[in-house]
């Protein structure tokens, strides 16, 4: 017989939720284990589950596995991956050619990006630098090697600020010589570089004077091209000189491209290629040479359909988005003691440094540079001194000045800005006006110490 | 009185553990909720603390934010990050000068790279290459066109690889002049870069004839210097032509600080100078000019103390690290026609691609290059043309040769080296010795179609 406890527990009329008496505490544990557990595992699936589909869309696992192959360790863009999926380069119309329309290039841009993930980041900002020169040997004696030292310039101008850079050559197209080469060479490196939002036409005569300073590319974030220029010469004053078609960014882009297919046919690749010399010449009183050029014919779009330009060409004035190498080689040495003078204020601006980080100390320079002002009149280093109308490589240079002036001038120029160059290599040129001569430049330089 | 069913759930005696009857699940599943919560409480708390702490030392919160701040979004490497922490650049000691002595740099470029982390991926394989000529204007009428022509290809090389460049144009220390002028170059840069593994001087006269080819680095992972030659040469001919100094590889590191030092002291510096001339003369029977030159001194350092230098200069023999032009030249045109006939019959070969991506289908050729053998007699690409003996600035090139011949085939080895470049932006010279003309390059090129 059941004894009348164990009886009562068993009894089937009380029904009390009984617990073994031995292990009350164990039975609440494992039910609250049970409950961790569950969690867990509840957590874990979700973590797997996540780590390893993917995400925002419905590609197959292979197309995603193909995606890890596309990143390269340390996410630096990967140079050896570009996948069998289609794009525009494998359309059998798609011409290099300034004579041939592209069209839906944004889309193509955009699907090859998706393709090679690896350039994404930075994409909105990254420059390809664009330059060149004529196939042969200069007939000014000094010529090639005036451009060979402009080009070292831009190279080390992009070293510093991670920018690709292309030196062109030949003639892309036999008819668009001179300054109209620079459209069919700009339209293939478009092409060319995918991966590039801005193509950076920068002329050979023109030099970088201050290494530190970045394009402001935010200030362009709605439009498509921006030059050296100023509205009111344009619509006022009708100039040839408002702006300047030597130096312009141009944004990767169909706009770019359309808008590069109207400004070409009114160089010798177009039908009306004679009659738009005749316009410019009477729309621009001071345009001096009769064949239509590039820059007359740029602004000639600007003064002619506003509406359509005016808001997609960004008219820089604001600071030497390329300037008159004449106005500036004065200013050199004055600027060079002026930042000088900063630099014995501020210790963290001698510091030397590894040429990499070199805009670091950009950056910190900017405080002290507020009441320098930008552009002429100003003792801030000018972004790029362009040496229009010296023509190093004819050697044909406008009679205003002396070719010994333009020549001077250039020498000063590139060794004013070695000078911000040579300074991370140890050394420096005591007078700019000699190329060869080049001193070290001691620890915490130009700090006199306290004697100084 | 109590009923016997609730005097025995009450009961002191029998002590069962007794639940509520009304919500027994309720309270189990309470519970078992609470085991939950409470796991869940666990991991989220763990994952906050990893999240927040730095790892792997004890380096306060405030140093973890500043490397968050030190890596750029995207992982590339941050140029606007330059921190207050001392480094060898803080040392008043440093000099970049070649007769100053440095120490422990292995020790000074590794806390460099701790202390600027976006640096760090990739930094095995950073190479920066060095070349440069002299301040002015080159003698020949067309040297400085063709240093031109060699700096923009030798650009386009570092472009496709996505190497660092720099072009150096003055003498940093006035009595290492001539071919001793590269070694200050080589420490400045060394210095000034301690982001690169490898620094890689190049001549002026040395062409990049095989744009695709990658440096096998891998190779030289146990060495510290890298320069074509043949051990036979050195110790059974005790030739000058063993080896070329004007191509060479060096990491960045100690032993190549001291292994300069010793290298350099052997030059105009070096308090032996004249002495070293003599003796390299009578060593090397085939050394023509009476100075101590740096290409002897190297092979003298390699011939007499093996034991210190033969396990740290990688003599490459296996491809053209640098190639002897007058052998060379000749081949293009088989070349070409060689690889064209791959391209025939491989159709992603013919695919056009950025030139950015170029290093992937370098990668696909490899495999149909199995046969062309590597180097003299081969029908690759001999990776670099070097014209020794041409002299193209100064233009006294070696009796051996003509002008004529060495301009001539400085021509043709640039224009079969552009080939492979402006194919990616459409175009190409059809006849190497013509600079100036370039054809498109049809779709799908050299595909000659079903009839072909």
């Amino acid at each position: 017989m059941v004894s009348p406890e164990l009886s009562h527990q068993y009894s089937p009329m009380a029904k009390p939720h009984v617990r073994n008496k031995t292990h009350p505490c164990l039975t609440d544990g494992f039910l609250f284990l049970g409950g961790a557990f569950f969690a867990l595992l509840i957590v874990w699936s979700f973590s797997s589950l996540l780590n390893s589909a993917p995400r925002f869309d419905s590609t197959p696992l292979s197309e995603a596995k193909a995606t890890s192959e596309a990143r390269s360790p340390g996410c630096a863009a990967n140079l050896r991956y570009d996948p069998p999926d289609e794009t525009f380069y494998d359309d059998q119309e798609l011409s290099y050619s300034i004579e041939k329309k592209i069209e839906d290039w944004d889309e193509k841009r955009k699907r090859w990006l998706k393709l090679h993930p690896s350039f994404a980041a930075g994409a909105r900002e990254r420059v390809v630098l664009v330059t060149g020169s004529q196939p042969k040997p200069c007939k000014n004696p000094i010529g090639d090697h005036l451009l060979l030292r402009f080009f070292k310039n831009k190279v080390d101008y992009c070293r510093i600020h991670g920018y690709d850079i292309f030196y062109n050559n030949v003639l892309l197209n036999p008819k668009m010589n001179s300054f109209w080469a620079k459209l069919p060479v700009v339209k293939a490196a478009m092409l060319a570089h995918p991966e590039a939002e801005w193509i950076w036409w920068v002329d050979s005569d023109a030099a970088f004077t201050d290494m530190e300073f970045k394009l402001p590319l935010e200030r362009y974030r709605n439009h498509n091209v921006v030059v050296h220029g100023w509205p009111k010469l344009i619509y006022e004053a009708k100039s040839w000189t408002s702006l300047n078609a030597g130096v312009f960014l141009i944004r990767n882009c169909q706009w770019s491209m359309d808008f590069m297919d109207t400004w070409a046919n009114m160089g010798p690749i177009g039908a009306d290629y004679a009659k738009w010399g005749q316009i410019q010449r009477s729309t621009f009183k001071d345009k001096i040479f009769p064949e239509s050029d590039d820059q007359a014919a740029l602004i000639y779009l600007l003064y002619t359909e506003k509406d359509k330009y005016y808001d997609n060409i960004y008219l820089e004035g604001e600071f030497y988005f390329e300037g008159y190498w004449l106005e500036i080689v004065p200013t050199y040495d004055n600027i060079t003691g002026r930042y000088m003078e900063i630099e014995r204020r501020v210790r963290t601006l001698r510091r030397r440094h590894a040429e990499k980080v070199s805009e670091s100390y950009a950056a910190q320079r900017e405080q002290y540079l507020k009441e320098a002002g930008n552009g002429r009149g100003s003792w801030r280093r000018p972004f790029i001194t362009h040496f229009t109308g010296c023509q190093p490589c004819s050697g044909d240079h406008n009679q205003m000045y002396s070719g010994e002036t333009c020549w001077s001038g250039m020498v000063k120029a590139l060794n004013f800005a070695d000078n911000q160059v040579l300074r991370k290599y140890g050394f420096v040129h005591p007078d700019l006006r000699d190329s060869s001569l080049v001193s070290p430049v001691p620890f915490d330089f130009p700090d006199d110490g306290p004697w100084g």
